[in-house]
């Protein structure tokens, strides 16, 4: 059974674009250097941040193959899956084994509402394919699937593989629900940024934000005042990042991430359309709100 | 401008697979056939019942272009198009209009939730790049985007092949509403099974549907009776039909339908994981109401 | 058991209120022979257009008995009880029937949420203790609770003197639900304006409605049509009435409806505080639907 | 202006009754002797554990006059009103003020839904009414209206004595919002169980629950270690309560206090009808709850 256990902070990569709307390998490696210099505990690549979904396979093998090249062992790799069949989920996790991933990070990405038996089996499958350990990720807003703390962990204690939760709903219920219902055994992560520092006091290992693309060291100096049982300097610290965590998942994350790293000087291009790029009057906003938390 | 107006009972096609996951092109031509057959006026490839989104690129140009083919121009062909990004469904729209479909039908299926804005340019782009008749098609249920009938009415007015609505939600009301803030200029097809009746009574000029895989001219023979302006006809027949229609929605319809042909002695296959077959039972009950639905 | 059956017209009254805020019994009276004189075929005091949970106890008897009296047999008053303890809808549903009310219109109006066991034990208990036909009436938007049509249709069989059913979420399947599973035995009205015409082409008996108030014997002729097996003529009347029936509700019953009486020279007040009454700005457009409507 | 700033656990008392209905005003005497003796800061009498709305008018005034008067001034007490009209908000609050209460708080409890203009003015003409401070309390789940952080703060700023928010959704991004927004200087208090120590985390001023009825003062504890700034101390008490804190909420906040004063040798009565007492074995389920919680 895989057992690698993760914690700390997540960071999400996006995936920059040339303006032929091409990747911008360049672009991408700078980000993932920055990102390591910023203390973060590991990288995740292809996520919602990423734009997983919206590349076609060989930009998909050539993001992955790339960010695990670059990031040299420094920190763990986790690759995000989100694939409507699950023969498509079973090669891409077969490719990030082969490419010396650490983790995947597997939602149930839908176009039909699925049951429970068949994300049961989707896990079960990409589990017996792999021997990678399995993030299993509920963010029901991107997936169409809502997956309740109960069921997850019901996957956590039955397939083999499947050793981690990351929720994404918001509803720090859940999280001590999580933490609860395991006593504490499974590692979870919080994904939603708005309650970053409550899933901390609930018990969250980690955090999984594409937030250090913007703000370097912040969020890891927030989960560090929590391990050190600093409440009064996390909730400091939370609260003088929360109007960009606010920011960010308000406006499209892709999105914004995008526009922060062109205002701070990394070229990585516009989200893929049907996303539109940020208007110049929230780009406005962004640099003032980036002014304030980062000078 | 595209022009072609279409009407009555818009037959959707499953795509059938072999054992072995392939395209089972015998059992959709004959498919093909039964439904032309049953008299439909018009047929509609890789939609929801036709698992589109979860073919790869190969086999949805393959069932794309065998539909046509094998149609032969006895009904006109719509080909469905739900794609997560502009580029790739306008690369589909014109592979679609090269093939010589009579219109598309364009559903914004997403992952990130979009804005009108984004839906928006969406189908302005495919409009641009084709001169097909588009028919916009709410469903939320599998797209995760819901589109207001005045939104959908503001896209027909502005873009110009934009010609069609199709509603799927199942909500009479917006249906009356479509009628009458375009004063009965806009046509638009009903995509909900269930309200079949009333969504044809409310002004709708076709129903979209998979119940002529099984059910024959049941569904035609609902709408002429509807035309002929005969209510007590209509009703009968569509209480005599709508266990069936209640049926292959509730268990998930591209795998319903699929048994349901198994049963009629089509082998369509199974639906493509994770979505999983119907269970034993299931297809007993499905036996039952096809016997009783039409002997 | 109770075996009165209505159908058709429902006609709900509104409960005048002088500028002191005192019932205005004249306008009451003058309403419900207005209502009568259009060929309605039941009136309906105390529901949600009568403003039946703002009253106080003396002033809900004095309009349920002035109701009674004033009608005098001519066509069956239903007294609406929403009540939040059962001993206080109990006591109603007795001297409703004390007074000579023909049948009870009951909701399961709640502070916290009720499970179908308490639901199921405050219907029967209202049964037990009166011989009255009482219509089980779900309307989720106002009472907070959502009762299916498998659970009304289990009260109906099982609770003595419940024997019709009114819905007002404005689902057209359910009814077609409630008509299917009950084997057309059950019968319901429609409680929700917005889709009047396609509720009575699904079986509803009757549709409970605050329009007769303002347009007369339109509401009457609709449903005469349908019963005549004249769908374009009823299709007609609809459209025609139908910018009305949308304004009524979606500007708030209570107050919309007597804004409308006074705008017809009917001195129906206002409605009870918090609820406000209408704007000037809506008062100009819903006079403007009234001249077009009725003219 | 109103500006008593409550802090703390603000304990409610349930509204206990003998067999026959009556309040058993012996057990409210002994409830609330209980609960100052477990250092609770305030009470609050007739809220939802209260059964406030199910009580009839001479009902409510003998429990409002009781309280205040069995408290004695030994902590603040504060009176719940939630009803459907102004006016008997209005008269409520008036003799809540008469009678020496330290702060009413008020729901817009709800039969139509309220615009935000309706909901103020309720507010403004309660204020304009008496010198209390009033606790506007945000409770979609039983009021059927949800108010947004934006809009009580709006009212905060312009209402005279709306000094203070109580706030019941479980969303703790609300609080985060609300502390943000109002640069912390608007009390607010949390008034969900689940998320008691997240919302102290967030700025909560005090914890609105009836759980002291049957814990004692280990919800004050809760709020002491965070005040004292003990993280550890605080996660180790909520996961130790919140077994209980979840019990009481899922199984119908009324009838489970009730349920769980009667085994700890408290009369409490039952809840009012439609409400239903708790189950044989959900009262087994409790008992061993409160073993495991309180010894």
């Amino acid at each position: 059974m895989a057992n690698t256990v993760f914690s700390g902070i997540i960071a999400y990569t996006i995936t920059p674009f040339t303006l032929d709307e091409q990747i911008n390998i360049d672009v991408l490696h700078a980000l993932i250097d920055k990102l390591i210099d910023a203390g973060v505990d590991a990288i995740a690549a292809l996520g919602s941040a990423g734009e997983g979904v919206y590349l076609d396979d060989d930009e998909w093998h050539f993001v992955a193959s790339e960010t695990i090249k670059q990031v040299k062992g420094r920190v763990p790799v986790i690759i995000g899956i989100a694939e409507l069949t699950t023969k498509k989920a079973i090669s891409r996790a077969m490719f990030a084994q082969k490419l010396g991933a650490d983790a995947i990070m597997v939602s149930p990405f839908s176009y039909y509402r699925l049951s429970e038996d068949e994300i049961y089996d989707h896990y079960a499958a990409i589990s017996d394919a792999v021997s990678l350990p399995i993030m299993v990720y509920n963010n029901p807003a991107t997936c169409g699937i809502d997956m309740s703390p109960e069921f997850m962990l019901s996957m956590i204690e039955t397939i083999d593989n499947a050793t981690m939760i990351k929720e994404s709903t918001g509803d720090i219920q859940r999280m001590r629900t999580i933490h609860r219902l395991s006593q504490g055994r499974v590692p979870f992560f919080n994904g939603c940024n708005y309650i970053a520092l409550d899933a901390l006091h609930a018990g969250a290992v980690g955090w999984c934000t594409a937030a250090p693309c913007l703000i370097g060291d912040l969020a890891k100096q927030l989960f560090d005042s929590v391990q050190h049982g600093e409440p009064e300097k996390a909730k400091t610290l939370f609260e003088h990042q929360l109007p960009l965590l606010e920011f960010i998942v308000n406006g499209g994350l892709a999105s914004t991430v995008k526009a922060g790293l062109e205002i701070r000087g990394l070229a990585a291009g516009v989200a893929r359309r049907p996303l539109k790029p940020l208007s110049e009057e929230k780009k406005k906003t962004l640099e003032q709100i980036l002014l304030k938390v980062i000078g």
